[in-house]
């Protein structure tokens, strides 16, 4: 080996070392409470990437699906038709607030939504829940920030992980996960004129 | 209606006009240069929810995963086993760059990936190419990042989409895109002792 090589490969080694020592550390398991927030793209998509992941490991999964139920989604019909037995999916909402335009209507579904949701969250069978788009209600308070926090720290089983996406999170419920990743938004083909395209947006 | 349901009904109609003339103004279809880069989670983890997304609506697609290769992970397990005729999936990399400790080997992964990368996105026939950590490849140089961009903006199929991965994408590759997305790390389980966990992580 020459010398380049030769010092990447002791760097490397070093850096190894450290890294195998760090996660030595890291011995402790946990149920999540994740929250993916901002106005950049993925919230949702990587929130169904881990539910491929749970799936893969044999974690029974369920989503629920607070606002985007309007409009028909892939994976929500992948998830149903190959995954049944896998994960449960579950719609509450009609679409966005500005489709459905009845305030009421929307937070009846938002809270047929959470009553759902608890459940599953409950269910000693589930490892994974996915509350899909529950920071817009909490936004606009169609459900109880309080309510939802305290039932997520006191009344989740501890091993149970529960990723909940939208914009505008809660500082409260930033405050009680574990886990927080903002998407942010560096450019967007919107601004091009491009439309939401299969595959990408739904 | 009361006066508060009657507002709000008022003011979601005007959100909803307005939306409906943006978005009919977004008429363009292209195949987009997409970037997942930043050090929050969900950079892999989205670009699998949009396989999935795209495999629901039958685009066929390819993964090249250019440095995660050294650990199983439950997205490729289940791609392979239950998905092997809507989405080819290529392993080029033998771990992080700390475990392989070997620079030549490193970059001859990444070469062979990038190799297998051209053929993908060139088959007529794909859809959607997801190159997962390839961000990482192109930061320690194994390849060339002018060369990478040179392809995707003048090779690449115009209706396919492509979307690469990874901390600390390089400046030209996010000014060649037409979506970026930074995650942000705002907060983690690792600081609180919590090790990688399956379904969340891997």
């Amino acid at each position: 080996m020459d010398d380049t090589a030769t010092r990447h490969t002791e760097k490397m080694k070093r850096i190894k070392a450290a890294r195998d020592k760090m996660m030595a550390s890291k011995t402790g398991e946990k149920g999540l409470i994740m929250v993916h927030t901002g106005p950049g793209k993925g919230k949702s998509s990587s929130g169904f990437g881990m539910v491929l992941r749970c799936i893969a490991h044999g974690m029974p999964c369920a989503v629920v699906q607070f606002i985007k139920g309007g409009r028909d989604t892939g994976e929500r019909e992948l998830l149903r038709t190959r995954f049944a037995q896998e994960c449960r999916f579950f719609v509450s909402g009609e679409g966005f607030t500005w489709e459905t335009q009845d305030r009421e209507r929307d937070i009846a579904a938002a809270q047929n939504g959470w009553r759902i949701a608890r459940e599953q969250i409950l269910d000693p069978q589930i490892r994974f829940v996915l509350l899909d788009e529950i920071n817009i209600a909490l936004r606009y308070d169609y459900l109880d920030v309080a309510e939802v926090v305290d039932f997520l720290l006191n009344e989740k089983p501890p091993m149970t992980h529960v990723c909940l996406t939208g914009r505008n999170a809660k500082p409260e419920l930033v405050e009680a996960a574990d886990l927080v990743t903002e998407m942010s938004l560096i450019k967007h083909p919107f601004r091009a004129g491009i439309k939401a395209q299969p595959g990408v947006e739904f």
